[in-house]
């Protein structure tokens, strides 16, 4: 199965409108703030005790995936900025990388004579961020000196910890961190060498299984070996990225054990642990995975980052199974728990992306809440240039082919050629359900039916296989997919969303905000019975706003509690996209408001 | 106006069988832990650097709050053990007490040379409670060792901290934790030394008001002189011990600033602040007052001292202004958030009151939940000896007088004897709302109308003062207060609580717990429209239990998240008073339940 970015170009629409505005705003935007922080500037090595900006133990991976981004981009439009930016980075990795391959900031000044002494300071979290850039820009502009010097460093890391041929002997045998093993299997297929494959495989068969890690902690799934993980925990970024690197073993070995711990990990976030949203990893407390239905809507912290990795999780899981339900979770996370990490404006973050915001409650509490207004930059600043790369590369979710065959997984207006087929789709989406497709050179064409749909016809007759509506030939396919409002309630058993409800409308998660709604929402009550919807479409969210009948709950009396006593008035309720939520200031916030019939 | 808990006694029902269970029962265990844990042999003063239990800073007040209770109750039945265990106590502190007054384990053994450096290290909070303990041995037994060794102390600390004619030069003026103002008032009106007022009152007036104390934070209620403290913030129990000797200071001087300060504070606590079961400071954060109706239920703090604390605070505005209201509140706490930090079998405490237990919340996830199951002490074991002298002196809440008027406060068998006054009381309350009262020379009868009673009806005329209905000369009057449950809801802006409700029957908040409906409690939906009420009476809690119609709310699809579907089985809910929660083991428990017209 194909799957690669530069197979195909967005042409309008609402992820054009994206990959676009990380170009020209959000790439820029995250360099600037790395370059204040000094981040940019610790890739000279020259940083002394004394100085400001001592380099911090995961720099490298925040301007590596930066790097990854900006040389997507590179490939699909020519930046000399962008390019000198990049190649000036490379010449401070050539320059400062060890005789011996090693290249990590942090342990070349201000730990020298330290490396691979502590699990948890994301050495080899680093290399693999660093690896993938490297690969990408490769693979972005043909210029192979920054693969050259990370093969290098890959052969070395391969030496110290797998051959056990160079120094030091690590005092751990698998990362922290989760991430190079990703990088290796890219590093693989890019190259095509072995060694990187064997070294990817030989860190997760480490894992959990290796007397050299001490405390095997669930936080960093190192609990057991990978095969017997059977349920999501821990650090949720650490999490997806490894069962993301486990289903592309799976799936290259073909090994049905692990493939089948894959899909039993898969089916335990998306039935227990993911939000609407896609967000996972609800707790503050490790980052992590918690129990099932834990789902906390004011301290949900869905970290960005979490988000993205389970796009990666679900799309190695499409490559595998190829059924539609993996591109289901790709879609819901980039339409909602992942844009929600950017402001409309394309410069500012979210690190967490919670459900619900009652300001007060942040800001004259003494709990923890998550910030309710997006910032430029964090200390941890993981999540911004994670977004850099998924939007440079989201053309890499839209479709996929393998001999003769092509699987059409995200809408919008875009051409695909690979292979002698070539797709080109017309479509509003996810303004609009209609989707038109013209495909040359296919002898079977696969379009996703979303999970969110309901019913939908099609211009040609067709037959469904695990999810996707799957038409014979090349030529001409109209799909109408019928998109209206839904009212969705979660499991009765996330016990604190009983008698609320969310609305989603096509792939798109809708909240309301207090700015919309006459500054409170937690007592607006949906008439889920006569909703009376009206669809605002609007240029402002890159979707449509919604109104929807309801009713305001009043108090009966100015007292602390009272005999029960409803008192409602008529109100209409104002919704906006999820994703667009905190873009005008600290208000209100609710996704699950309360209804009534 | 008279309150003494000497002129009242108990005669029979709910609280004689708490006053006698925590005689049997609760002093012994409190004693035996304190025991156990070395804050009993603390008193010998003879810990040194290596042996095992080193006294901490608030040891003192832990075991001088249990020798108050136990005064009490020797006060009420003599008991040679519990006078024994009490003297020699006694006998430590006279052997120890340094050569100028002072005494405090924890500077005397662990810190010395060092007291009145750290405000932080409770010295006159600790101070206060042997003072306290010390006028309710003499008040109970007429033996006046103890007192005169504690006027010694009170004199020391005079001469220290207001007279600035002995050493050391304290850092600070005012204490980290209030407490030693009440003390002060009780030791002036037991001795009639206005010595110890006057140190009250300045303690009182240099708070938040002298410049050698630093730090002037809310937490401690020092960031303000008291008479400038409109809202209640901070640490609870240091908030209402504040508050309650304000309001004696005001009530003893007429001053109306500081009683309008007094009843601002009342209001903003019982407005915005305060539980339905009486709990007050929301947040384990600082053990603190939080905003206006910022009411978590599961994870509520609403610690039992801080209920004990709205007791003392109620009462003192009760003596002053004489409104219903207060003894209400007084009420409120007694059968809900103080009771609740009792087991039923008398030995066993919480520290923490939540209103709502999802087990997996404390046992599974890493956030801050209360404890679901009680503990026969904690490492801060300031609520077991509060309990104590809460319950052997609950009769002083009973009853007031002055100048031949007599305040019915609470309700229970119970005699009153005072200035020639007497007031018998039979009733089954709270199991019925009829009481029969007997006066005998008085010349007006006020008996509180209870805030939770719609309508009553009296076997004589009566006006209404204050919420009291006023009876005119002696004889009989037999009151029954309509009694039935009812369903109470929370203030709209509480949001966490739209669309619950809670029980409360007579003065009782009633509970749901797993134990009694299936395992879960989280589904249930209360019947308002047609309840069809079923009282169960029992001993087993002290009070009924109830039955009510109800329904479960069903999963229509497994499934995270799905179209809005409501799917309800009927059922009965079986609820028992909050205050009995928990007694059975560890199971999910919630006060405020969905519910459904």
């Amino acid at each position: 199965m194909k799957s690669d970015y530069r197979n195909t170009v967005l042409t309008g629409g609402f992820w054009k409108h994206k990959e676009d505005l990380n170009r020209d705003i959000t790439l820029n935007a995250v360099y600037e703030q790395f370059d204040k922080t000094g981040r940019v500037a610790a890739f000279r090595c020259d940083w002394k005790e004394g100085m400001p900006n001592q380099p911090h133990v995961f720099w490298d991976s925040d301007v590596a995936k930066w790097m990854e981004g900006a040389s997507y981009a590179l490939y699909r439009q020519y930046d000399a900025d962008l390019e000198s930016k990049i190649e000036a980075l490379i010449d401070c990795i050539e320059k400062n990388q060890a005789e011996d391959g090693y290249f990590n900031i942090y342990y070349l000044v201000v730990m020298p004579g330290k490396r691979y002494t502590n699990r948890d300071m994301h050495e080899l979290y680093c290399a693999g961020h660093l690896i993938e850039a490297a690969v990408a820009y490769y693979e972005a502009t043909g210029r192979d000196r920054f693969l050259r010097l990370m093969e290098k460093y890959a052969a070395y890391i391969k030496a110290v910890f797998m051959d056990k041929t160079a120094e030091p002997m690590p005092k751990f045998q698998t990362p922290g961190h989760q991430e190079i093993e990703i990088a290796l299997f890219r590093l693989y297929r890019c190259t095509g060498n072995k060694d990187w494959f064997d070294l990817a495989e030989f860190f997760l068969n480490q894992r959990g299984n290796n007397a050299l890690d001490e405390g095997h902690s669930q936080q960093i799934q190192s609990h057991l070996p990978v095969r017997k993980q059977k349920t999501a925990v821990g650090h949720s970024v650490r999490a997806g990225y490894q069962y993301a690197a486990m289903t592309t073993l799976a799936r290259e070995t073909g090994e049905k054990e692990l493939a089948d711990t894959c899909r039993t990990l898969f089916d335990d976030i998306t039935k227990y642990k993911m939000y609407i949203t896609g967000g996972v990893g609800s707790r503050s407390s490790g980052e992590a995975y918690s129990i099932p239905y834990d789902f906390l809507n004011d301290k949900a912290y869905a970290e960005t980052c979490a988000a993205v990795s389970m796009i990666f999780f679900a799309h190695e899981m499409f490559l595998m199974d190829r059924e539609s339900r993996f591109a289901d979770v790709i879609e819901r996370e980039l339409y909602n728990g992942v844009l929600s990490g950017l402001s409309l404006s394309g410069d500012e973050f979210f690190y967490e992306n919670p459900l619900e915001i009652h300001p007060d409650n942040y800001r004259k509490t003494w709990d923890r809440y998550p910030i309710s207004e997006r910032v430029k930059v964090f200390s941890c600043s993981c999540c911004p240039p994670n977004l850099n790369r998924v939007l440079a590369s989201l053309s890499r979710y839209f479709y996929a082919s393998e001999e003769g065959s092509v699987w059409v997984n995200q809408f919008g207006e875009s051409e695909y050629a690979c292979d002698g087929m070539t797709v080109v789709q017309k479509t509003e989406y996810p303004y609009d359900g209609r989707i038109a497709l013209q495909t040359k050179g296919t002898k079977e064409v696969y379009v996703r039916i979303p999970g969110w749909c309901r019913s939908f016809s099609a211009s040609r007759t067709y037959t469904m296989v695990n999810g996707y509506a799957c038409f014979a030939g090349e030529g001409e396919i109209v799909i109408d997919l019928v998109m209206e409002p839904v009212f969705l309630q979660s499991n009765i058993l996330v016990y604190k969303n009983l008698d609320t409800a969310a609305v989603q409308y096509g792939p798109v998660v809708y909240c309301a905000e207090g700015l919309d709604n006459n500054g409170d929402v937690h007592s607006l009550y949906l008439n889920v019975s006569d909703p009376d919807w009206e669809i605002l479409p609007t240029e402002e969210y890159g979707c449509h706003r919604l109104s929807v009948n309801g009713w305001r709950r009043e108090n009966a009396e100015d007292a602390p509690f009272y005999p029960l006593q409803e008192q409602f008035s008529h109100t209409r309720i104002r919704l906006i996209p999820y994703h667009a939520f905190a873009n005008r200031g600290t208000t209100p916030m609710l996704v699950y408001l309360h209804y009534r019939q």
